[in-house]
């Protein structure tokens, strides 16, 4: 039988409830195809600042990188919030991805259409909605050096950073967004400033020149300012987008909030080889922490992502999605997607069902 | 009499066209206040680059200068999309932003009740939004050094660009935006990128320290990618929000999408003194160029925000908004805010019916 470690980072808030839920139902899935799954808890974000002082231990960081695939909870709280930037939890994410070298992140924003109406945006407009934010995870102004606080000419304070791209980190991100765009729609457009930036205008010239790599891929670009507009206006317009790490933080919430269910969306971050890194877009909701409330669906459907993207068994990650569908028929939802009519449940009864349901 | 001298930088595209009929109402509403206007058109953009060679002609900007206030169309189109930088009809607008000090970039977003349908949002989300963007406009990444393009340790190129803020700069945009505030529902919501990028620690830092000047005005912060997602979840939460240049540019027209009328809505841009820039958000719409199928509405409205803020008229001012609902209430509309029970006009018969209603 297949054997795959995973590391478990259940991280702060509601991240213990939502990944010990997932963990069942991944268990129960890779089983049901015959793979053996271990799993090893470690310590990330506030939990670790609080136990150990930093918020990604060596220990963790050396975990994750042994083990065959990260599976993450959520991190940050109001606690950590005014810590200074190397004793946040933020930088403890910021840490794992860079350690992990997963540059690119996969972040899908469909409208399901039991959940239509959870969308802000009106019926016609939402449904049907299938897009795929393909977000360089590593680079770009997160990472980008000279950075810090400074003195100008005037001797006031400045603060600065870097956005920076190399052609390399360009071709890498844009041939993980092609190869997902061919496996979709067949559309990807790509979003920069580069009416503006020297950074986006390196990042057009490497992708239209991949793009002669992919010519069953068709390639379009958009101004950022342009793509959060047209996202409102018609998001059904837009299959795949792949876009640098600062712009895709932005466009990809606004995606998935365009979807208007937040707490149903995985995330996927992948490299060149070693271990990825999968976890829900939605955060660590302190407010709902330890009250048995929080949706586990999108730490489920990351798992999912964990076993399609990450251990390559297909076949177990479209069981969860098949059970995570047969579940919303069935009508169970939590707060965050509940509707009239529908059957209210809590983070651990909503697992059960999925299980139930495998 | 008062006499005001007004710089027309029609632009490209529908520029022409939509400033040709604000001009005229301009020119009646300031003479309904006892306002002598003078107008005096000059080339920008590709206009300028077609006759001149540059997209921002130095008696263009000297002449801009000397004038009271500017009412700019738009400018850009395909042809010279693939241009140099220093050759792109947008150089001479960042040139002019520039080269006026005009740092603070006003961008209402309001949902008039006569166009709630026009958005893609539910009626009872979008309607009664009304935001007042307060974006910082000659700063940040737009105007950062060093940029440019270069080669890394492995000889590769690279695109780089340097997003810095300095105190004073963070300082005079966040008084204008709390002077906004004030004068609006007296709640501020500044957008940064605190827990990742330090020219947002900085932003954060600065701004706070000036509420303590404006006690009345009711201070919260909030990351750029939950704004971007909140504005679609419930917009009405916001009054005025304030940010850095970049963030603005993306959040403004993501704003101005969520009232489903970009084509009526207006933008000034003004300094510490000088003359202010006004100009409508939409772009030059190369497509319905010259087919009076414009909507001159924004142009109209920014012709407004010209006598308000530019000028100090505010009499003049008001009476062009009454005139604009007046015209929406008795029916007008362009094709990009018709809807069936409207009466289908073009632009000029629309600035006509704005005239007849002044
Ligand atoms: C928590 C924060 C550092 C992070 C980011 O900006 O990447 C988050 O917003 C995300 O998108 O995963
Ligand atoms: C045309 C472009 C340079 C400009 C900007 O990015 O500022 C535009 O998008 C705007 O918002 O006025």
């Amino acid at each position: 039988a297949r054997s795959y470690s995973i590391t478990l980072l259940p991280g702060d808030g509601i991240g213990p409830e939502v990944v010990a839920v997932a963990k069942d139902v991944l268990s129960a899935a890779g089983s049901k195809e015959g793979v053996e799954l271990r799993f090893r808890e470690m310590l990330m974000g506030g939990a670790a600042l609080d136990a150990a002082g930093v918020p990604l231990p060596d220990e963790t960081l050396a975990a994750a990188r042994a083990s065959d695939a990260i599976l993450l909870g959520a991190i940050g709280g109001y606690k950590w919030d005014n810590n200074e930037k190397h004793l946040k939890p933020e930088t403890g994410l910021l840490n794992i991805r860079a350690g992990l070298g997963v540059f690119a992140n996969l972040r899908p924003a469909s409208v399901l259409p039991q959940l239509v109406d959870a969308s802000t945006l009106k019926k016609e407009v939402a449904e049907g909605v299938d897009i795929m934010v393909v977000r360089e995870l590593t680079g770009g102004i997160y990472f980008g050096k000279p950075r810090g606080f400074g003195t100008n000419d005037n001797g006031e304070e400045t603060g600065f950073n870097t956005e920076i791209y190399s052609a390399s980190e360009i071709d890498r991100i844009a041939r993980v967004a092609f190869e997902v765009a061919r496996k979709r729609g067949g559309k990807l457009c790509s979003v920069d400033k580069a009416n503006v930036l020297e950074a986006s205008m390196l990042w057009r010239k490497r992708v239209t020149a991949i793009a002669s790599e992919f010519p069953d891929v068709e390639l379009s670009h958009m101004y950022v300012d342009n793509a959060a507009m047209q996202l409102v206006r018609n998001p059904k317009q837009f299959d795949t987008i792949v876009t640098n790490n600062i712009f895709g933080d932005i466009l990809s919430d606004e995606a998935s909030m365009i979807t208007g269910s937040i707490g149903m969306l995985p995330s996927a971050s992948v490299g060149e080889s070693g271990p990825g890194l999968f976890e829900p877009i939605h955060g660590s909701a302190p407010d709902i922490a330890g009250q048995d409330k929080a949706n586990p669906l999108a730490t489920i459907l990351s798992a999912a992502m964990l076993l399609k993207y990450g251990l390559g068994v297909e076949s177990a990650a479209k069981r969860i999605e098949a059970a995570v569908t047969e579940t919303l028929d069935n009508g169970f939802r939590t707060g965050d997607i509940y509707s009239p009519g529908t059957t209210l449940v809590g983070c651990k009864r909503m697992g059960e069902e999925v299980l139930k349901a495998l």
